[in-house]
This record gives C-alpha cells, structure tokens and sequence, in this order.
C-alpha cells in the first residue's frame, strides 16, 4: 500500500516513531478514548491517549483496551501537574509505551526519566523560545501549534509560527493549527516540518465516541464561529463561540450555581486533594489576578468540557476547537481520514515537482 | 536568468500578468509609492501603487514617475468610494494601467468597465463567500488576506482561507497574510494559490520611503506584538500594539484634540467635499454603532497613518502590519528581497520533489 504514496511522506521522524505516516492524532481530554487512539495508530498515524483526563486506574485500563485493539505504537499524553505523574511515567516506562506528549509543559526531569528509559518525548508549544527551551531539555520532536489550533492555545498564528520554529531548533517539528488536509500537509513539509498534528480532525470521525448532537454543533459552526478566549478557566483557549462562552465572555459567570458539586466531581476524578485544588485555585488568583467566581470556574473547566464532550450536553456548549472545524464536512472512519489526506498529500507533492513549464 | 528558479514557480498568471515571479506587492496607503512600485516591478514581481490616499493630480505624477523608472507591468490600488472613482479609472485605462486592485470592495460596474477595457482586476478578499461574488462578477484572480496580514484585515487565518478559497473558485487566488520568505510561497502553492502578495515585507525594503524611525519600531517588534483591533477606524485593522494603540484599547480616544484639524486636512488630500465626509460619517455612526468621538477619530484615522508613516511621528504610532514582521529583521533592497524569496522557493520545491527516500 505504501507505494502509491510520494516517498516524501514518509519523514524520517516517522521511522523513529515506527509508523507509515508522518500524522499525529492530539490527546484531546475526553476525546482521545482508547478507541479513537486504537483507530488512528491501526491506520498507520500515531493516535494520542489523553490520560490528563482519566485517573490511574482508567489509564491503565484504556492502555489495556489500545494494546487489544492494536499491537501498533501509539502515545499517552499527560497531565504534568498530576500528583501522581511520577508512578504514572513510570508505570508508562514499564508498559512500553512508545511516546508521550504533554497537556502543559513537562520539566526537564520528566523528559530525562523518559528518554533515559527510551520513550519518546514530544511536547506541544506555541512560541519559539518554548521549543528552543525543550529543544535544550532533550526532548525528540515538537508539536508546534498556531493560535487556529483548538483548546488551550497560544497567539502566533501557524504560517508564522512553524517556519520560524523550523528555523530555531534542529528537532524535528510536527505543524498544527488549521490543518486538515493533505494539502495542509504539503504546506508543513514545505515550512520544514517533518509531519502534522491534528484534533479536530480527528474529533470528527467515525471512531471518535463524542455524542451525535455535539459533532453536529461542530459540523454546523463555521471559520468564523470559534473564538480565543481566556473567559473558561483563564488561560486562552479556542472554542466554538457558543450561547455559553457569549454569556461566560461578557462575564455572566455566577449563573453557575453547580460550580462546588463539578469542582468536586472532577477532585474525585482526578484524584486531586482537596489541599491540591486550594492551592491550585490561590495559585490562579494570584498569577492571573482572577476573582473567586472566576477560579471556581476555572477548577470546574474540565468538568464543563466532559458535560459536553461525554455526556453530550449542548446547553453548557464549551466544545474546544480549532477554527479548521468550519471546513470540516463529515465524519468518516479515522483510516479514510488518513488515506484521504495521503492520497491528496501525495498528488499534490507530485504536481509540484512537475519540472514542466505549463 | 530565469533558468535558476523551478519552472513551476511561474505559475499562469504570471503569464497573464507579463511577469516573471508569483509575488504581489500590494497598494499600501503612504507606503506604496511611485519608488517602491517601480522597484518591485523592475525587479520582476507586481508592484501596486497606492492611489487611495492620493489626490488625483498625485496619483497622475506617480504614474507619470513609475513609466520613467520601468517599462514593466505595474498595477493601481484604488479607493472604490472615491467621489472621482470614474475618472480615475477612466484615465487608468487610458493610461495602460495593466492591473487595477481596490482599496475596499468594487461593485460588478467598475469590474465590468475596466474588463471590457482589458484591464486585469484583482480585488483582496477575507472570506470564500466574497470570493465567490467577485468570481460571479468576472474579476480575473482575487488576494485571499488571512487574519494575520496587515491593515483592515478580515477574520479567517491564512492556513484555513487559502486552502478554503482555492477549493470554492476556478480563478487564480494570491495568498496573503503572515507570508515573508520562500517557504511560504511554496505553501502557498500546496494550498493550490498562483502566489503570494506581500506587504510588511515591503515596507522594510531599502526602496520603501518609510522614515527609519517607523521601521524600526518594526524591527523592535516581534510576533506577538501586534493586535488587530477596531479601535483604531471601526473596522478590524492590524497594526503594531503601540502605546497609542494600547491607549486606544482603552478608549481614552478623547485625547486628540487636534482631530477636527486632521480631518479637515484629509478633506483636502481627498477632495473629499464636507458633504461626503458627513454622508460617510453618518453611514459609520449608523452601521458601525459608534459614538460621535469615534466616528471622529474613523475620519481620522487616515490622517494619523500618514503622520507615522510619512511625517515619522513615533507617538501617534498607528503601523499597520501584518504577524510576518516578528520575522524580520532587515530591509535589503527590493531586489534581493524577490531573489532570496526565488532562490529558497526553488530549493525547496526541488527538495520536496527528492523522490527518493532518506
């Protein structure tokens, strides 16, 4: 099957990572399931479990689940600032899991554990003094995101940024923010990437496990209906601009009277202390010069999102996205995605390497 | 010469155009001038004189200054709601103004009358829906402007609008917005654009008449030190985040005393009559819900862009630029800028056609 693809494809990151082709499925909380992630890494991409989300124990199973489903590598992203990150790395080490990624920035420590055990690291960053930063950490690779990217997200849009994170760093670059096609591919290629990192692309496929109604708000949003906006838990984050994130930007934010129960729901899933979330939540008044409404929201965030994502609640409406949603028609099976994007990708570099004068 | 660059960066329009290179340097009001449009189209690119904030006798000398320096193809960028819209066009096409592009919007008429004259139209758009309707109206390619380009700019980035464009017209579409080196030319090219049109990176060239004061202040700053905002005219604009923008922000527009000053000096470059700029006024205040003081500073905004990029006020510090600036660090000559761009598209094209795998 290889073959009808131009060479070009296959990156030499790909061989590193031990997959065909060089596309990488985000660990979208919530999103990424253990089903998804199978799908993606079955087709020959690399899929992303997001365990920043899960507990331990829901980690361990759903790694489980990918290993039935695929024998294929696949990741985990993490959440850094987890308590139990460091058994968590570990336990990772000992699985063999292939390569991990980063809900916020890792530290230096985490990228030495990792790597000196032979996993792979591939933070995500937004600015190239971040990935100049890593880069000196060790780290393999990097997704660099653009501000079109969906979720927490920075402000450099993605032609700006990945060239000029190419041209900073010697690692190998992996372009996100906007791009769902195989043309978007070529373009990466063409800035010196070496592959593309997607999420909703892949949030809206046959395997992803987010409720028919919520994939439909996303089919009937266009490129003008995201917005970036640090109006959900302070931090700027892309979403679609739903009736909720209208009222949460004009600051209505007390119409939550639910926020203590989700605050506690999401301590009991995250396994976070109460002494852990207090400190967090001061941490965030202070950095961010937040009121205590808006701290409180910003602990019951993720709680939000999985009211959505899960539970397919339309009314809380916060549905993290990038602004490549609004040429985004259809969700089919993560292969055809992938095949799709190939195909194009490939005659799109063969008619550019066309010597020919038309 | 034209031996050394890959055939397949000139692309059909180029043909079309009667130049060698895909670039575009595009009409920027105070910036475009008679010297940085000849230098442009001397060097084997499009160069757009700015004509919008000329009087008609200036846009006639400028004209009259590019035939003397080049006998290359140059195209106008006119104001559409100039109240001498007609003759100016009138004498364009008597003039052999090989390409015409607009300031704002035209209307199918303009179109009409300066394809029935065989001169090449080529408006900007923000948005697949505009670049139907310009299709519909017979303009030969449109600019696709991605959020991140400078001056009035719409809302879509580069990474989605170019791609999206492509797929929804038959036309040749120029990809603007963030696009600085050769690298992006090829990117564009994978999006399935003809080639790219340019502004900051033209205005730091030596042959720009900017006063090195301003460009400095570009050079000072990076990619996210501009924002795009309406406070300066009403309408989203892109310039550099400057104390006065800043200030802006703020709403703390009650500070320009001298704004009934500036406005009636732009009447005057205009010959814009008091009616018309009341007319304009009240259309502004109406459709745009804008206090008085606003609608005032609106009519003045040209005025205060002059003051920076001609007078080389730094405090007034209206720049419009695109995200691309943070990128840039130098202002060599027109020429080199259109070779370095040539030299590195090439390359990368013949890289991306390697058709054997590493």
């Amino acid at each position: 099957m290889m073959s009808e693809y131009h060479p070009k494809l296959k990156t030499p990151f790909c061989g590193k990572l031990g997959v065909d082709f060089p596309v990488i499925q985000t660990g979208m909380g919530w999103v990424s399931t253990a089903k998804l992630t199978a799908a993606t890494s079955s087709a020959g991409a690399i899929g992303f479990l997001a365990t920043a989300t899960q507990t331990f124990e829901e980690m361990k199973q759903s790694v489980k689940e990918i290993k039935e489903i695929t024998d294929k590598p696949f990741g985990i992203n993490v959440r850094t600032d987890s308590t139990d990150i460091d058994e968590r790395l570990t336990w990772a080490i000992q699985q063999g899991i292939k390569v991990v990624s980063f809900a916020q920035a890792p530290n230096p420590e985490m990228v030495k554990k990792l790597s000196d055990s032979g996993v792979i690291t591939i933070p995500t960053i937004a600015a190239r003094r971040h990935a100049e930063k890593v880069a000196e950490w060790g780290v393999d690779a990097v997704i660099a995101q653009g501000q079109e990217g969906g979720g927490h997200t920075g402000e450099v849009p993605t032609a700006v940024l990945i060239p000029q994170v190419t041209k900073a760093v010697d690692i190998p670059v992996f372009a996100a923010g906007g791009i769902t096609d195989g043309r978007g591919l070529v373009a990466a290629l063409a800035w010196g990437a070496q592959g593309i990192a997607m999420g909703t692309r892949f949030l809206l496929s046959k395997e992803s496990e987010v409720p028919e109604a919520i994939k439909q708000a996303y089919f009937d949003a266009g490129v003008t209906d995201t917005v970036r906006t640090r109006s959900v838990d302070g931090v700027p984050q892309r979403v679609i601009r739903s009736q909720m994130v209208k009222a949460l930007e004009k600051n209505r934010i007390l119409k939550f009277p639910t926020a203590l129960k989700n605050a506690l729901k999401f301590r009991h899933a995250t396994e976070a202390s109460i002494s852990d979330l207090l400190t967090e939540a001061l941490a965030m008044k202070r950095n961010q010069d937040m009121t205590w409404a808006q701290v409180s929201l910003a602990a019951n965030a993720p709680m939000l999102t999985k009211a959505t994502m899960v539970d397919g609640n339309t009314e809380i409406g916060i549905m993290p996205t990038g602004v490549g949603l609004g040429v985004i028609t259809s969700a089919p099976s993560v292969e055809d995605i992938i095949s799709e994007i190939m195909i194009e990708a490939s005659e799109c570099l063969h008619s550019l390497a066309d010597n020919t004068v038309r």
